[in-house]
């Protein structure tokens, strides 16, 4: 029996333009079978997630356009778990609407916030994980986050200091550090006491409004203006004349920067945050050359080292070609080095100047 | 008004295999826009022949798989243009039984046969070269050919050897030559009497016949059994029982090498047989990075001396390839360097042995 007080928020709203030319604004990354497996990003977010959490209590918060994708992909969430954001404002408005729609649901409810395009290797680690959060954040007021055991000193991502005197699994944070330089990031894992910031928060719905209440009041009221209308036919009407004047703003910011009650689990699970072609070819299986490939058939002579994917069963034949990422649709052909896989967006700018908008 | 005597024979049945994976057995080179005009090579090839021979005049030989494509692509060939080779049997048979079909329907015929997939940079210096050839055979017992002049010790094609001290524009040719290695390629160019065998013959019907009858008496004969058939009904049934049966000769060894009325017409026009893709690029105009480009829109970026080809306005992005052919087809993906272009029969049978028949 899963606990029927157990929440989710997926975060789907996001478009992943260095995975272009496969995400884009009208089909982004968490709708594509970026690993070759048979089902998408957020299929299997969702399906991870429903083992711990009843599946109607799983909502999925997503821009407006992507409305149809959800339903599509997703067939066991009706209309009601899908909350349509009208504008993008950033990750503290649509938590706390979505918060507040839980309450009115459920007032013991406890929830995680996740991302919906995101690698996680061992299932089980995860959800045992989630579970012992939940259990904590069930009976203290607490923030929590799922603190990523950094494998190497990377500089795109925010850190998370915990106490390190704590011995018990959860640890309370002393501070959320931003992406810090090379070698700032290098005395970080020397310390020992600092984990990436993967965006995965766990907390009750009444922690997280009373943290709202206290640190941001004129945003909790804005949103508090509807609470009448949520769940009900009118709530509609609201959400697209004020969500649009709500502040963008971050829930780290927010919240997670501001408070006392923020707690660390470790996770005990292999992540990867799927941010780029090169990150997804380091999580894929390799053929004998080192070539990832997802989808294509590839005839590879003195090739190694590449990303290649394409439509389903398309015959890909590369000689000569080293640590490039090869990427097939049926409008785009992308063939670009790894190396510079940080510049994919400045070349979907290029390309959408060069042969206009409707390409990414 | 053009001459109701003159006749052209397009050949039209070969695959051109190292143009994969765009030419293949079902849709074989001659039948593609290979330079991007929006006309196919065979489409090309009719219309330069139209300009001086009635069309009704032209036939089109072919496999029986290509009769379909043939109708579609030249909607001015009626059924009755289209001959069709039941097997593959070189050109000798093909030529020898297309020649009785044209005596047969006018015996003052002067004709052309010429390959369907090469290219001709000026159309009118090719009209006047072969009305000067026509207007000869018209007059005398003639078998002649269009001879090109040499730019380089090419080694991959035969060379006609004739007579220098002839000064008129039509010369009486000394002997074929068989693709030479480059030191004899090179003594044959400094020589200054040797033309490229680009495979284009010109003849009177009685002419050509008369010298398959003498040297080829059991092929003319074998043919000659049918001759009540052709044109009629009946043709069909005979030929698809008897063309089989032919020897699997070439005209240049049946009848070119044998016979003693041999001329030669040095062309005064740019040719290129477009054997490969890399002359195909040789061809082609070139961007500012020197790259040939067929339907795609290209964003290249220290990308040069490449060979792209996509499907019509696919976008194809390049970062750091050089001098590769890049051919992009609903169901294959060719990245391949250009130097090793000679390989791409190979690469082809690698793909069909490993991925199966149906992609060559």
């Amino acid at each position: 029996m899963k606990n029927k007080n157990y929440y989710a928020i997926l975060m789907a709203g996001g478009v992943g333009s260095r995975f272009w030319p496969i995400s884009t604004q009208d089909f982004p990354k968490q709708f594509h079978d970026m690993l070759g497996t048979g089902d998408t990003l957020i299929q299997k977010t969702f399906y991870r997630l429903a083992k711990l959490i009843p599946t109607e209590n799983i909502f999925i918060l997503t821009n407006e356009r992507y409305n149809d994708l959800v339903l599509e992909q997703l067939p066991e969430v009706k209309q009601r778990q899908v909350v349509l954001e009208p504008a993008m404002r950033n990750t503290a408005p649509c938590i706390l609407y979505a918060s507040l729609k839980i309450q009115k649901e459920n007032e013991d409810a406890v929830m995680i916030v996740a991302p919906s395009d995101h690698w996680i290797e061992d299932e089980d680690a995860f959800t045992s994980n989630v579970k012992e959060a939940f259990e904590f954040c069930s009976k203290n007021d607490a923030l929590m986050t799922l603190g990523i055991q950094p494998t190497f000193p990377n500089t795109g991502y925010g850190y998370i200091e915990y106490n390190k005197k704590e011995d018990k699994t959860i640890k309370p944070v002393i501070q959320f550090r931003e992406k810090p330089d090379y070698e700032l990031a290098k005395s970080f894992l020397s310390q020992g006491n600092f984990l990436w910031n993967a965006g995965i928060f766990m907390w009750s719905v009444k922690s997280v409004l009373a943290a709202f209440k206290n640190n941001q009041p004129e945003l909790f009221q804005h949103f508090m203006n509807g609470y009448e209308t949520y769940n009900t036919v009118e709530e509609s009407e609201f959400i697209q004349e004020n969500y649009p004047k709500a502040e963008n703003i971050s829930v780290d910011y927010a919240l997670m920067e501001k408070s006392e009650n923020i707690y660390v689990i470790p996770a005990t699970f292999d992540w990867n945050d799927l941010g780029t072609w090169g990150s997804l070819y380091d999580k894929l299986d390799k053929d004998e050359s080192n070539n990832a490939i997802v989808n294509a058939k590839v005839l590879a002579t003195d090739a190694s080292g590449n990303m290649i994917r394409s439509n389903k069963n398309k015959v890909v034949v590369v000689d000569g070609i080293t640590d490039y990422i090869i990427v097939d649709k049926d409008e785009v052909l992308l063939i670009f080095p790894k190396t510079k896989e940080q510049d994919i967006k400045k070349v979907l700018q290029q390309v959408k100047d060069k042969f206009g908008e409707g390409l990414g």
